[in-house]
Formats: structure tokens, sequence, C-alpha cells
């Protein structure tokens, strides 16, 4: 900006990641017109490699021009009507967040609720699921607010077996795990640009399945929101190229390029390092005494919450990490508020030189409260050998 | 982008508008987090200098994360419940769109029409209200699908006096046009970033009168969609801060600086800027023996209709604009398919060069399509001294 220098922080929150400086780069292209056949040509390459990142043929694959949470929005508007049920599965704020939304369609939201830093019991959706027969079951994928992994593998089976489509929320998740939207049989997945995709936030990429296209196809009212509605935005996106609303056409080249990205990585070793330095992570972690909100086998490799130690401020540990070291990191949200620290390692930001940079300064800021650590800890790098 | 490089737009269509290189420099620093304490000074920011551009002291005035028809929306939605009525003004596109989003509440619409092209008549409004009390009149100050003016003076009053709010789309005019929200009285008024603010696609700067955020407040139910809920909205843009959904951060900095530089320019020294080059242009149409859509009283400053003579193929006129030219201008929407252009001279497009190039361009092309000019016509420069 002209009066200011903003500092280069090392986002290691909840989101936004950091973002690579050819995505920077991309933003600051001049101007297309959102119906230029340049443009056009644009979209066509965002959508073929989102269907990649989301591993999907789906043809209705495209970025809405909002945030994750507008794409959670439009995933459920479109699907439901008044009167019809949703079984909303419930294990952090994101869940709560899709029970709200479904509230305000006019259907009736169901709730499958775990406590939060636990995954669903799927036993209990096949319950909800058997005694609702719902028209959408809605999971998160990969809650933002607790570190916590659902599993995906059966959830589409156990809901087509009750004519139930399947929405997930890949927001924390698309990128940096497995989503496989084809081979999971999902039907409608969302995320946003802003976490393991590296990109800045303002858009949600989004794909339909036919079976998700075809419902709203067979719609007896209009979906609710003008701008979130996909029978007029597919127009747009499809052979039609009718005008909807004007595409934000900078953050569309910004998806572009982070997309790209990915793709020259590949996805598997993307999601590999992810894995890498998560497990590296933890171990750091763990060897300064502190632990997990979450079990082994339910964390993300996306987003840590780590337990706060009694007797630290959590505020004060956070501004210390902003302030001497540039580097942002989560407080916990709702009933982990003050609990636990939420360290995100997506995109960009899950690197061996930014797990050393946190566990270093975690460590150094524990010990600035007069929090002593195990003795015996060795330095941060030799801790990321350990766990990598 | 990596693989290819885009070519510079002079884009003189319905928007996005021509950038500042401040503005797409701004875009691209690097990312803060959406809490951080540097971003919440930014959004102070942004804040005080919309305040600034729609000439209001409503504490309720931000950028909502979308684009203009999300702000068309939220305005809409936030306002109405299930039962209420809503006046339309409808003389085009948007007003359409208005009609379209008030059906979608659950609302009844009641349509006060024009004929494209043409402003709404005052006393149809007038009559309108008297018979049904509604709680809302919309009416769109810019028409971006005529180049119609809406005159904005006594409406408050009359919408006033049957306890009836406001609500001005002012997507087209804000930065361009004195749309004076306070003085207007206005409740509601949105607008878009790609217009005559000059900053990228992507948000839409909305502002609420007292009136309208106690009307908010006496809601019997919840707003329809909870992505552009104000109620949870104005708590993270308020003193509260709390999360609702990460905002659009790259975005929000391309704002902010496109929002220094009307502050610069001065908003008056804006507008009259806008009216000058609008009336070089009209000159230059006229010396070409063309015609413009909108009576001379009614015409906006930022958008020019312009009447396709008979014989000339619209898309091929457009084609050698923007392949010859890279000039970008635009075809005319619904009934005016075909037969008119809509030239934009908006925010940083709205220069003595870009009419100078656009005239001569449009002249250029016709005569490649064996379309004859008056004889006389002086070069495109003496035509805008004759007009400015």
């Amino acid at each position: 900006m002209t009066d200011q220098t903003l500092p280069k922080r090392i986002l290691l929150g909840p989101g936004p990641s950091p973002v690579d400086e050819r995505v920077l780069r991309a933003l600051s292209q001049p101007l297309l017109g959102h119906l230029d056949p340049l443009f056009l040509r644009i979209m066509d390459q965002i959508q073929e490699l989102l269907r990649y990142v989301f591993e999907t043929r789906n043809r209705l694959t495209i970025p809405i021009s909002g945030t994750g949470s507008a794409g959670m929005e439009a995933a459920l508007i479109n699907l439901l009507e008044p009167g019809d049920k949703a079984v909303v599965c419930i294990n952090g704020v994101f869940g709560e967040r899709m029970f709200d939304i479904v509230g305000r369609t006019g259907a009736e939201p169901i709730a499958v609720r775990a406590e939060w830093g636990h995954p669903i019991d799927v036993g209990q959706i096949e319950d909800a699921l058997k005694q609702s027969r719902p028209k959408v079951l809605a999971i998160v994928h990969a809650e933002t607010s607790t570190g916590v992994l659902q599993k995906l593998e059966g959830l589409a089976d156990l809901a087509h077996a009750h004519d139930t489509l399947l929405i997930v929320d890949a927001v924390t998740s698309l990128g940096g795990h497995p989503v496989r939207v084809d081979a999971n049989g999902v039907d409608v997945c969302y995320s946003g640009t802003q976490k393991c995709l590296s990109c800045p936030p303002g858009l949600s990429p989004i794909t339909f399945s036919e079976r998700a296209v075809e419902r709203i196809r067979s719609r007896r009212q209009k979906v609710q929101s003008w701008y979130l509605d996909m029978s007029m935005i597919e127009k747009y996106w499809g052979s039609d190229r009718s005008y909807h609303h004007t595409a934000p056409i900078s953050m569309n080249y910004a998806l572009l390029e982070a997309l790209r990205i990915v793709r020259e990585e590949g996805l598997e070793a993307r999601q590999a390092r992810h894995q890498l330095n998560h497990r590296a992570f933890v171990a750091g972690v763990e060897a300064m005494g502190l632990s997990m909100l979450v079990a082994p086998k339910s964390r993300l490799w996306s987003l840590n919450a780590v337990r706060i130690p009694e007797g630290v401020d959590d505020q004060r540990l956070r501004t210390h990490l902003l302030e001497r070291h540039n580097i942002e990191i989560g407080g916990g949200l709702g009933p982990l508020k003050g609990k636990v620290w939420r360290v995100g390692l997506m995109g960009a930001g899950s690197s061996r030189e930014n797990v050393v940079l946190v566990i270093g300064a975690i460590h150094e800021a524990l010990a600035e409260q007069g929090h002593t650590c195990p003795p015996g800890v060795a330095s941060a790098e030799q801790v990321y050998e350990l766990g990598a």
C-alpha cells in the first residue's frame, strides 16, 4: 500500500495460508472483461484443474464467487427445498454452520453429534438415515475448528442406499488430504481457496455430481439465493456463456496459478508433504511436553489443534509469536476458546522450514511465560528429523 | 500468467473498468490473516473511505464479500421477510433482477415499469406506494443495461411518508455520479467495485441507515442467507471483530487503494471528469451520425448506450474493436441485444485519451463494414474538444 508496508506474516493459522509469489503476480495481471474470449479460456483451464484436484469428472465444477462459506451455502440451498430433511453431522463450528444454513432453507435439519475433537460415529449416521430418510447427508471432511479428519469411505453407499445425496465440506482438506470426489461417491463437494490450495481467500471451488444436478433440475421452486443459484451460474460456466454476475476476474487469475502449482507438484506428492510436515510438527509438540487435542487416527495433516498447557496465557503467547516472529497461529473457537491453539500447515505453509520455525517460536514463547519444557528437548531441527 | 501474456485491454464496456497500476500492486501485497491487527486497521480505513464515497455517516458501511449482485441480494433479503411487500422499479436488467430476488424471499414484489431506455415515472411510484404501502421501495440509480440515470431527489420523502425504506442500486454510479446517501435519505445503497471505483470485481460496497439497521434488528425470522446475514457480518466489521467468514484479504487491499485514489482526486472532481468525457463521447457519436438510446436529461455519464445503425453487424464491429484495437465495449442485453452498444467510461477509463480512441475505432470499424459517416467529420480529437 502507498502509506504503509505490510510485513510478510508467516501464516500458520487456520487460513489464509501462505501464497506463492507466482500467485501474487497472477493476481496483478491486467484485467480482462468477464466475457472476453481470453477470460473464457482461463475459465476452462480453471475448471479442468479443479476437476484434477477434486479427482472428479463432474461437468459442473467451478469456483463460486465468494469464500468457503458461500460454497457451503450454495451446496445446501441448491439441493434442499422447504419441507425436506437433512442429516447434518456436527463436531465443530462448521457442522454447526451447516445446521444453521439448513434451517434457513425451510428444510428440517437433523443433527448427528460428536464431541468436539472427535469424528462422527458412522453407526449414528446410519441410524439417522434410516429414521429420517433425508434428502441430504452433510458432513465436514476436515473440521477447521478442531483438527479432526472424518473418513469419507463408505458414506456415499450409506447415503445412496437411502436415496440421500452426500455433501462434503472439504474446505481445509482439498489439496492437502485425499478427497477423491468420484471414488468416494460424493455428490457435492466444496472448498476454499485459502487453505491447502494456497490462494488468497475469495473463491470457493465446488463440484456437483450428475445426481446432484438432476436434483437441482427437478426442484419445485427457485433456489432462495439468486447469487448462488447453480441453475443460472452453470449457464455462464457452461457452453451458453450467458452473463449472470461479473466474475471476480483477478481472483480467478490467482486460482488458476495456484492450481497450476498444485498440478506441477502433483496431488499425491502434495498430500505426502502435508502428512510429513504434520508428523514432524506433532513430534515437536510432544517433545515440548504438550499434547494434541485429537487422537492420532483422526488427525488432520493441514490443521493441528494443540492443547494449551495449564497456566499458559493463550493470547500472550499468540501475540508473542506475531510480534516477535511474524508468525500467525489461531486460537480456539467456541468451547475450545483458550484451550487449544490451531496451527495450520497448509499448502505452501506446510514446509520443513515452517515446522522448525513454529516449534522453536512456541518453545521460546512458553519459556517467556516461565513454562518449562521437559529436559533434554533437542533443537527444533533435530525434532523435525525425528518426527519426519 | 506463466504460460501466456494477457494483453492490456482497454476496458470500455459495462465493467470491469480499467484499474490503476497502484491498485494492481496493492492486490499483490503479502497476505495478512483476517483477524490480524494490521488487517483490522485496513478494514477501518476502508469503512472510512466508503463513507466518504457514499457521502454518509452510516456506521454499517462495509464491502460485502461478493460482486455487486451479492450486494443487491444482501440489501433486499436483510430488509424483507415472507409476506412483506416491496415495490420494485423495472426499466432494465437490474430492476428485473431485484424483482426476481424479492420473489425468492417470500415477499410480494410489485413492479413499477418504464420502457427500457427511459427513467421510472415518479407519479407511478407514488401510486404504487399508496396502494400497497410496502416495506421497501427498490430502484436502480444507474441502469447498466440501458444507460439511464434515475433521479434520486424526493424518492426518500415519498417512501418514508408511507413507512417504506428506500433501497438504491448504485453499482454503475458510485464514484462517477453524485449518490449522496445521507442527503438523499437512502436507507440501503450498494455498489460494485469494478465500475466507477476502478477496482477489480469481487466486492460490493454497501451502506445501511440506522432505520434499516433497526428493521434488521426487529426481524421475526433469520435472514435466508447465512453468508449475507448483516446481523452477523456487522459483528466482524464492528467492534466485536468476531469471526464470520474469512474476508477476501487481497481484494480488500485493492479496494482500499482504489478508494484512496478516489479521495486524492476528490469526489466532485471525479464526477466532473465523468461528465466531461461523457459529453465529449456523445459529441463524437453524433458527429458520426449515430444516436444515443437515452434522452439527454436521463443519460448516465458512466455508461453510454449507442444505437447500432441499420445494416451494421453488432458482433463484427465489437470483434473488430477487440482484435484490432484491444478495446472492449459491451453489447445490448435482453430486448436491446443487437440494437445498442454499451460504452462504459468509468473510473480510470473515463479519460480524454479513451474517448478519442474509441470514437476513432468505431469510426474505422463502421467504415470497414461499408457504413459511411456524414461528410465533414473532423478527427476524433477535434470532436472531443467540440463536445468537452
